[in-house]
């Protein structure tokens, strides 16, 4: 006997513009009735990720909320103040996750969450896509699974719906994947990932540093899939 | 033996204008070695609360942190947008909670926290205290102790401090505390209560309506405590 899903009826994506939330928003389109990409402007070095995910929407036609908050003025990151350099060449942690690496964004995913959770709420949504994975990420608590679990409790009292006895649910589809897994999954559904943006730390070209954490997690995703990488770095000849 | 109690090194206190919070800044002052009071403009018709908060931050001196928030921008709520009237003479409902009135801003306190979660870690913050109190309270989701509990756990993995092993505490010294033993506690510590707002409707001058829910449970604390209420209303003639 086949047991049928619940799919959701309506859906929030966290749509940064890279490659996690871009394969995330193609499954949430084939999962969901309807769904809102959200997309956040926090002051980040790499604001060209929001021209991505604007791009990677209209490929879905999906209706997008851009939110501005400016994590800029908390700085303590070297995502978001010029006063910390992205690292270069393995600065940071791939992987193993021991340590956590200056790009991260003090309680960045809890504050998007808690937005999904506003615009959820008052959009009727009764779910929110969060492109999380906690094999190839660069360490931070706020991906861990543990973290969105957390999540989940806390919006199942947190809101109107929750007390009316159908709260938000947070779902990551990607939480165990691999960076190459989620990219095959993502090539066969048609995402264009020439689209999306990785790096940290892109020229005003928009051309990604090839060298930062995020550039080699997406580089070993796309050889281990055996898919060629359309992304244009600084100084190389894309062919 | 007395049990010495570890007090916070240094605390975000979230201020709002309001004389819960205004009292709760008077505790955190007397608890804590350091404090940062952090306020939020998120588009509140009562956007004068502002103005008192920085009057009460500056009554004891606390540094204070302004964050502009734009909750306008998703609505849902009378104190977010126009298209909402804010209830007076009970449209709301007071201390039973078993309805969320139309006041409720939907995840405002998830999105705080999360706010000063973040500030917390970039401050080096082991504490934050919020003035939630579950008595006399407007029937919010997220006023009540088992929401505070499940941000309590989040935080206990959402950050740097976490993994590390000094998570960030979440305070509610008021959490069990009427309208009425909070007022006499704080008077007692000199909270001058002509300074805050609690008036979710208060005319341009910024006097109270005297009818919201947020005034009646204010004039019932006062009435209860004994305390002459410093509150200018619309209309009235304070003595």
């Amino acid at each position: 006997m086949l047991i049928e899903k619940k799919h959701p009826q309506k859906a929030i994506v966290l749509l940064s513009g890279g490659l996690d939330s871009a394969t995330t928003l193609a499954i949430a389109e084939r999962e969901s009735d309807s769904v809102l990409a959200l997309t956040f402007d926090y002051g980040q070095k790499h604001a060209i990720e929001t021209q991505a995910a604007c791009a990677i929407a209209e490929l879905w036609n999906t209706p997008r909320r851009l939110v501005g908050i400016d994590l800029r003025q908390f700085g303590g990151s070297a995502l978001t103040t010029d006063e910390i350099a992205v690292p270069r060449s393995g600065g940071g942690k791939i992987t193993e996750g021991a340590e956590i690496p200056v790009t991260y964004v003090p309680a960045r995913n809890t504050i998007f969450l808690s937005y999904a959770l506003a615009l959820a709420e008052v959009e009727q949504a009764d779910a929110i896509y969060i492109g999380v994975n906690a094999l190839d990420y660069s360490g931070y608590p706020d991906c861990r699974p543990e973290f969105v679990r957390a999540f989940q409790s806390l919006a199942n009292l947190a809101t109107r719906r929750a007390v009316e006895g159908s709260p938000v649910k947070i779902l990551t589809p990607l939480i165990d994947m691999t960076k190459a897994e989620i990219i095959t999954l993502g090539a066969k559904m048609g995402v264009d990932y020439s689209l999306t943006v990785s790096c940290y730390d892109p020229d005003e070209s928009g051309a990604a540093c090839g060298a930062c954490d995020s550039c080699h997690l997406r580089r070993k995703g796309f050889t281990e899939a055996g898919i060629s990488d359309p992304t244009r770095y600084i100084g190389a000849t894309n062919k």
